[in-house]
């Protein structure tokens, strides 16, 4: 299996940095090839500006998404940003690893997901039509590739639970579940979320790396979190809003996983 | 009034240029002070990194919250942190402008919350004990203040709606209003959502004038969204799970809205 993790933590000598290297050498040890995009150590640009279409017409409004689209389809991106979307096309598994910061991402992978995920590659792709509003949702280039996420927080499980004042993980997590992995194709499995990360001694630290061993060797077998496929018949085009019979009377991010 | 605008789009000449304008010269008429933080102009640094703490022991592993605290205290942060702050400090209320990019806030907006929300400033403030889980959720130095997101998307309304595709915008934006806005005191105004920004004629553009103006002429005056204060007596301290005789048997974003 050929593993990309992109990770996004700014000191190695971290819990991060060690969850980052059990997890390279156990999937190594397994026998999978592991690509990491360590984006603090490569300085990543996390910024998505005009200097990322080098060869745009100086003077003209910068329309991010159009521009996007015109450097993918012409092989004009910046260099880094072509490098990581080879690295996805190369994947069969991909893993997000980030400390959950103001209750989402760290800007620096926000950042890698805006100006990675060009048009073409990520969205605006396939065809509109009353019937089929592109290949989005459970289509797309990612289809067949598997995502995951490793998340830490310092916050206490209970404060993340469905009742807990900052909002269930699930919650939290579904815009990139949903939004950013399962929109370009992946399936989603389920995250591994450490909580509490200041209260961690050598034996919870063990049973963290337990855990996460066994997730890591069920990459490829885990059940996805079963979101419903947009032009599978389940919502209405181009409203997109789910179909009345399903879920009826709910509202909310769950009624999309069936 | 004084307001603070901090804008964060890559192109003056686009819709959400024409946007900031507009607030700018409508707040400014009517009698307000006003200063914008515009991100992209400014070439903020969006990555949150040991740079940040210039009079840090060097070669020390990098922590970034204890970092955060220490300079806090000591008056030591990046110049570009503390100017931020000061404009917090200085206003009465906080406008964040931006586009939705992959259904959150763009990075170079994200990265101005994770630098700026400095510990001791934003988190860490106030004691922790059985009944108070510090100044946060309804507490802390932003109380007293207003803020409003004006947001744009790509999408159609019917996609953000309570039954779209995408999710409901208010649980889209929960962890920005509820975990960036509220958490340090603000009292969170319902948005300003634009939406399907590709389809704007000079119709449609005053139309959007007309309900943004009436927005700000009633910046304070607009009823805030009532989550629930933390350490008001609807949360289970240290647990911050809400009281079982509080939205029984409910889960989710909505249980914070009293």
């Amino acid at each position: 299996m050929n593993v990309l993790l992109v990770y996004a933590h700014p000191e190695p000598r971290s819990l991060n940095g060690s969850l980052r290297d059990f997890t390279v050498n156990h999937l190594q040890q397994a026998g999978h090839a592991v690509q990491v995009s360590d984006l603090y150590a490569m300085n990543w640009k996390a910024v998505l500006d005009a200097s990322d279409y080098p060869e745009r017409e100086a003077g003209a409004p910068f329309n991010p998404s159009l521009e996007s689209k015109h450097a993918f389809q012409h092989g004009t991106q910046a260099a880094d940003i072509a490098r990581e979307q080879e690295k996805l096309r190369w994947a069969d598994t991909v893993l997000l690893q980030f400390p959950l910061w103001w209750f989402a991402m760290p800007a620096i992978l926000k950042g890698w997901v805006e100006r990675v995920y060009a048009y073409g590659f990520a969205y605006g792709v396939g065809e509109h039509s009353d019937t089929h509003w592109g290949d989005r949702y459970g289509e797309g280039l990612m289809k067949g590739k598997r995502a995951m996420l490793v998340v830490t927080t310092g916050g206490w499980e209970s404060h993340y639970s469905p009742r807990g004042v900052n909002g269930p993980i699930d919650d939290l997590l579904f815009p990139i579940h949903h939004g950013i992995l399962y929109y370009p194709g992946f399936d989603v499995l389920p995250p591994f979320v450490v909580y509490r990360t200041s209260r961690m001694d050598e034996a919870r630290f063990a049973q963290v790396r337990e855990a996460l061993g066994q997730r890591l060797d069920t990459l490829g077998t885990t059940a996805p979190i079963p979101f419903r496929q947009q032009n599978g018949g389940a919502y209405e085009i181009p409203a997109l809003t789910l179909r009345a019979d399903l879920a009826p009377d709910e509202t909310g991010f769950a009624i999309h996983v069936a």
